[in-house]
C-alpha cells in the first residue's frame, strides 16, 4: 500500500493511495488515533472513488461518527486504465438495449461480471486499511448502491467482517444468489419510478436478502434522485449497528 | 368538550373527556402554555385509545418533541358502547374467513364503512383539542396503522389541517381512492411478512398516494411486529414536518 497524498479540510483527512495498482482514497478524522468503524463504499457505475455523491457520504460519516472510510476505483474507471473488454461489452449492451432489448439483464451479467474481479480486490484493500494504526480492525460497514449495489452484494456476502451494509438500485437478475447469503442488518434503498432498475427487481432483491433485520426505504423519482434525508437514515443506521 | 380526569407522571400530563359522546384523551407536556403541534392517532382493530401501542408513542411525541397527542375511541371500541350493527358485520366477516373467503377485502369493506363515521368525529375532535390554549392551532399530524390507516387515509384525505401522516399496515382495496387525494409528506410502514394486509395490497396503497414526499418503510414479520427503530424514525419525521 503506498500514500501518494495527504490533505486536509474541514476536520476531515484525505489519504491517497495505490495497492497492486489499484487507486484508493481513505478518509479519516483529522488527527485520528487508535481503531474505529470503516466503511467500504462502492462508486456508480461510469463514476469514481471521489465523485460527488461518494464524497458527500464520505465526510458525514467521517464528522458525525467518527468512522474510516475508503474508496477504491473500480476496473475500467476513475484512474484506472481501460478495460477493452468491459468497453467492448458496453458498448455491445447500448447496441442491444438501442435495438429493444430489455435492459437490466444486460446491466445485470455486466456487473456480475465484474464483480468476480472486485470482491477479491476490495478484500485485500479491507486487509490493507485495517493494518494501519488509526483504523484497525474495527466494525466494518458497506455502503454501495447501483453499480456499488450489484458489486457490494457479493462483497458483502463473501466477506465475515462486513457487519451492516446500506444497499440498493440494484435488482435481483445480477444479486439474488449471493443476497441469500447475506445475514447482516441491511438497509436498501428502492427508487420507486427508476428508470433503470424495474421496481420488481428491486423489491425482489430486498426480498431475497437472508438477513433477518433488513428495512426497505422507498421513495418516489428516477435512478439519481434519492431524497436527501435518506443519507441522515443511513448515518443513524451505521451509527446504530457499528458504533 | 368535557374533561372527566387529569393525572401526570413522567413529564407527560393526561386529560380523559368525553366530547359529543365519544370518550377521549390528550396527553400534553406538563405545564404546556401556548400553540404546539398536535399529532391525532388512530387505534387498531379491537383496540382503544390508551392501548399500550397508542400510549407509547404518544409518551415519546410528547417528552422528545413538545407536541400534543390526541386520541379517541373508534365506535364500537374501548368505552364506546357495543355497535350492533358493527358486531353483525364482524361475526359475518369471520365466518366467511373461516369459510374459506378471502380476509382482505372483508377487512377494507368494514373499515370503510366505519370511516364514514369517524371522519367527522375525528374532524370534530380536532376542532375542539385546538381550541384549547395549550394546544392552538399550529401545524397537525396524522399516526394510525391496520385500522387507523383504514380511517386514518379518508380523514387526511379530508383535512387540511393535517400536515403530514404516519400510516402502514393497511391495502389498497380499502383505501386507494382516498389516498389519492392525499399530499402531505406520508412515512408509510409495511410488514413484510404480513398475514392480513398481503404484501402486493400494501405496496399499492403507498403507490396510489398522490404525495410528492412519500417513503415506504418495509420490515420483515408478521401485521403486529413493526420494529422499535422505526418509533425512532415516526418521530424524526414528524419532527422534520411539523416542528
Amino acid at each position: 500500500m503506498r500514500f501518494n497524498s495527504e490533505t486536509s479540510s474541514d476536520g476531515v483527512r484525505e489519504h491517497l493511495f495505490t495497492l497492486d495498482e489499484i487507486p484508493g482514497v481513505l478518509w479519516t478524522p483529522d488527527g485520528a488515533v487508535g481503531p474505529r468503524p470503516l466503511i467500504v463504499m462502492g462508486h456508480g457505475g461510469g463514476q469514481h472513488k471521489k465523485a460527488p455523491g461518494v464524497v458527500a457520504r464520505a465526510f458525514r460519516f467521517v464528522t458525525e461518527c467518527g468512522f474510516a472510510v475508503v474508496a477504491v476505483d473500480v476496473p475500467g474507471h476513475g484512474d484506472r486504465p481501460k478495460d477493452e473488454n468491459y468497453d467492448r461489452i458496453v458498448t455491445e449492451n447500448q447496441a442491444r438495449a438501442a435495438a429493444g432489448e430489455e435492459l437490466a439483464p444486460l446491466i445485470a451479467g455486466f456487473q456480475a461480471l465484474v464483480a468476480r474481479r472486485t470482491v477479491p480486490e476490495w478484500q485485500g484493500v479491507l486487509d490493507a486499511v485495517q493494518e494501519l494504526p488509526f483504523v484497525g480492525a474495527g466494525p466494518v460497514g458497506y455502503w454501495g448502491v447501483s453499480l456499488g449495489c450489484g458489486l457490494g452484494v457479493p462483497f458483502v456476502a463473501a466477506e465475515p467482517r462486513v457487519r451492516a451494509a446500506v444497499l440498493g438500485l440494484g435488482g435481483a437478475l445480477a444479486s439474488a444468489e449471493a443476497a441469500r447469503r447475506i445475514t447482516v442488518p441491511v438497509e436498501f434503498l428502492v427508487q420507486w419510478d427508476d428508470e433503470r432498475v424495474p421496481r420488481e427487481q428491486g423489491l425482489a432483491l430486498f426480498d431475497a436478502l437472508g438477513s433477518a433485520e433488513k428495512t426497505l426505504h422507498a421513495n418516489p423519482g428516477g435512478h439519481g434522485e434519492i431524497p436527501r434525508f435518506e443519507l441522515d437514515s443511513t448515518i443513524r443506521f451505521f451509527a446504530r449497528h457499528l458504533s
